[in-house]
């Protein structure tokens, strides 16, 4: 936890990766998160993976450092004290994050009633409100028919990542900054939406693909070559697979030459008229009589001699590797750097957890904090943020409406 | 452009898609962005997909709204001029983007020592600074090797949409936002660097991925089945493909029951003593004895009669569709939203190009702004924001110091 957002007091009512990351955001620049859920867990509860005992670990990943409160959501009682909760007063309080439904006791209009500079932060599947998951609006937009080689016929490849779920998570972390910002300078709450589908087309958008599918029509597979530019997986003599790219003409001059390819490649530009090193364009226009050079090259070497050859020159590469080797061998991504921190999970299990993406200069970046356990922090929050005496706290467990770890 | 942000003024000095969209996002909800680019652009301003003219829609994509100041940076007076413009005085100034090298005339020690509270986010690849692209990370983490069928061998697989660059771009934003308000409430600047790479790994360790691959090693390639739950891809009698999901248990059983396959489901929970309604992973375990009672029942409807069938059921599910079909057909995806305006850009063509993804409630959504031709707004800025007089502009100009569209 940064000392960024300390001041900040966020609640939740979230499920699955893109709400309850944007608050996982929030907590870990320093802000207080309170998420609260149903008696016994939210939708995303026992979303896997799963430790071996069913505990998830996503769960404790995506609401690390945030405080549990857990109400009777279906009884009007149980509503009134969420409600309670979300408009508790205070300057920097009264910032909720959400994925459930736009009507009902949640919607930003009857939660305003009662603190009118309310900042919502909804995040919605469709922009209708309509349910959805980051694989089916991935399924809607295209990418599967993109993704994978051109021999695989029109079946679909899903992608692995929920990259629109984690996209959106992180830009209403943003949104919801910037609205409190004008709160800030003009005392107005406001409700900010935010769709799975509109975060897909507005990024599309951004990066030209929109206008290209207008104007070209639908982008082919093309396997694992990079778009309009020279990339693509090759292999080595020792059997490793290597991503290689060049998009600038300096990657491109260091790329042909680590490999020792300019007589080929000059040969290649007289015969076909182009200038590779000018044009990136061409490189891709030309990669089915480029790629053979470079999979000879590459596949007369064993890896050792290509990560010389490729780290000599500045070549934009890298092996692939699994996930398990990343973290195991790999420098660049190991999980001993101060972006990770060692601790016990509610799972029981030990393992190392990430902080904040994002290091602060000048700031100290104190260490990550487990998730909760479901409700663990019920009563005290209550008694905090609601001043309810023990006696009331007393009541509401006995009528079931509240449950503690 | 929102009136959220207006009062914000950021320095880009950035190429391709990471630190050019965070500075977007800005724009997009009202900040005033200056991108300086080199006299003739920067590695981005020819990226692919392009008109057919050459001009990056990529480019004008990703620098909506953005002024454009053309500068020699390869000479000292030149640098001087960017370092004035990134550290121009004002109490909502000096906020710096960029993926340039750390070291250098842009370093934040050498910036910083004009403008003690500038704010600069600095995007790197690896997190030693070390040149990487969102196809080499992905490379690197292991995610090829998990995407597309068990079939297809060890070949990896990549994905197509650049998550890596997106995702970093929104938290940069995020980020930016979070030391812009610490600024205002300590007089502090500082830079915060945010590398593609540990956007990598902290989104795989929230998403309990780490701890998955820690406890049971490496994920293997599941095909389009959705992990933990049940979901995947099946075909329509009229051979459509539709992508079918349930995580809850609501979901799970109108999916069951949309498909008429409530008996033969009971029958294979009673075989293999589980609960699929109640156990959501159960349905993953026993994926295979399932996929093939979803693949007839679906098979043998045609679309529209599956589609009724799942609406009436709120069935979480979509059909896959080109992204032309997407954006021409589907309500869902339409361009014809306030998200979307209609624009004359650059490249010359017209086109709809969106804006900020969130819709902030009780704010107008101004019309989207195209982007600047490379140098559009060297004179007028450099007038602005230094006070230089024509004279002076006149000679830059003469010296081939600074460039003009």
């Amino acid at each position: 936890m940064y000392p960024i957002l300390e001041d900040l007091r966020i609640v939740e009512c979230a499920s699955f990766i893109a709400a309850p990351s944007c608050a996982l955001h929030l907590q870990q620049l320093g802000a207080e998160v309170i998420r609260i859920d149903p008696i016994g867990g939210g939708m995303d509860h026992a979303r896997w993976p799963v430790a071996g005992d069913g505990r998830s670990l996503y769960w404790e990943g995506l609401n690390k450092g945030k405080r549990s409160v857990a109400i009777d959501l279906s009884r009007p009682e149980g509503r009134q004290l969420a409600v309670e909760l979300i408009t508790a007063p205070g300057p920097d309080a009264g910032l909720f994050v959400t994925n459930y439904p736009q009507q009902g006791f949640l919607s930003h209009e009857a939660l305003s009633a009662h603190r009118p500079d309310l900042v919502t932060v909804r995040v919605l599947g469709w922009r209708s409100g309509a349910p959805a998951v980051d694989y089916t609006v991935n399924a809607a937009i295209g990418l599967p028919f993109m993704t994978g080689s051109a021999d695989q016929g029109e079946a679909p490849v899903n992608h692995v990542l929920p990259a629109w779920d984690l996209l959106t998570g992180a830009y209403a972390a943003f949104a919801l900054l910037a609205a409190e910002r004008r709160r800030t300078r003009t005392g107005q709450g406001q409700e900010v939406s935010l769709a799975l589908s509109d975060v897909a087309l507005a990024s599309l958008g951004h990066m030209g693909q929109i206008a290209e599918v207008l104007q070209s029509g639908d982008r082919p597979r093309y396997g694992n070559a990079l778009f309009g530019a020279f990339g693509r997986d090759f292999r080595s003599a020792d059997g490793e697979h290597v991503m290689l790219v060049a998009i600038t003409s300096r990657q491109w001059t260091g790329l042909v030459e680590s490999l020792d390819l300019q007589a080929p490649v000059a040969a290649l530009e007289a015969t076909l008229g182009v200038s590779f090193k000018a044009d990136e364009g061409q490189r891709f226009i030309h990669r089915e009589a480029l790629f053979p050079l470079f999979e000879r090259a590459v596949g007369a070497l064993p890896l050792p001699e290509l990560r010389a050859r490729f780290e000599a020159r500045g070549v934009l590469w890298s092996t692939y590797q699994t996930l398990s080797a990343a973290i195991a061998q790999d420098p660049r991504l190991s999980l001993d750097t101060p972006l990770f921190a060692m601790l016990d999970h509610p799972s029981g299990l030990r393992y190392p957890a990430p902080g904040a993406a994002a290091t602060f200069g000048g700031a100290e970046r104190t260490p990550v904090r487990r998730a909760p356990r479901l409700g663990e922090h019920t009563d005290e929050v209550l008694a905090e943020v609601l001043a309810l005496s023990p006696t009331r706290i007393g009541q509401l467990h006995d009528a079931g409406l509240i449950a503690s770890a």
